[in-house]
């Protein structure tokens, strides 16, 4: 079957976020004084070919752990979605 | 109210991707062959203090107009939750 995994990669909390930061502040200076916080991660959709959900779900965290995501500094969630 | 917006961002699908690109040979040599292609995203959280819902709604749509993402090229979603 055809799978769409939808993969979140954040920054562990305790890592400092410049980009959010320069985010946050280009916000304030555009009248969003509203705007508290900002955090940048990554969003990846990866299709791939599997025979069942569970393979699918071991490829795509073999491939989080392996090389979409830096496990000392990012943390990440997925979802798999059947694709068509 | 604390709101925390979470926001997708994706390229548009006849945007090329050559980072996705990337990615897709990576993993390929890496013996994930069964991966077929990726696109890469960004995924933004963003707190902000709004009095409703709808508020907080109209905030996060200008805010990505205007500065999170590019309409040229890029769509996005978001959701949002209220926060602690």
């Amino acid at each position: 079957m055809n799978v769409l995994a939808k993969i979140y990669v954040t920054l562990k909390g305790s890592v400092l976020d410049p980009q959010g930061a320069a985010v946050t502040h280009a916000l304030h200076a555009l009248r969003y004084e509203a705007v508290q916080d900002v955090r940048i991660g990554k969003y990846m959709e990866v299709t791939l070919e599997a025979d069942t959900r569970e393979r699918a779900d071991e490829l795509v965290r073999g491939m989080c752990d392996q090389l979409l995501t830096n496990p000392v500094i990012e943390k990440y969630t997925f979802e798999l979605v059947e694709a068509r």
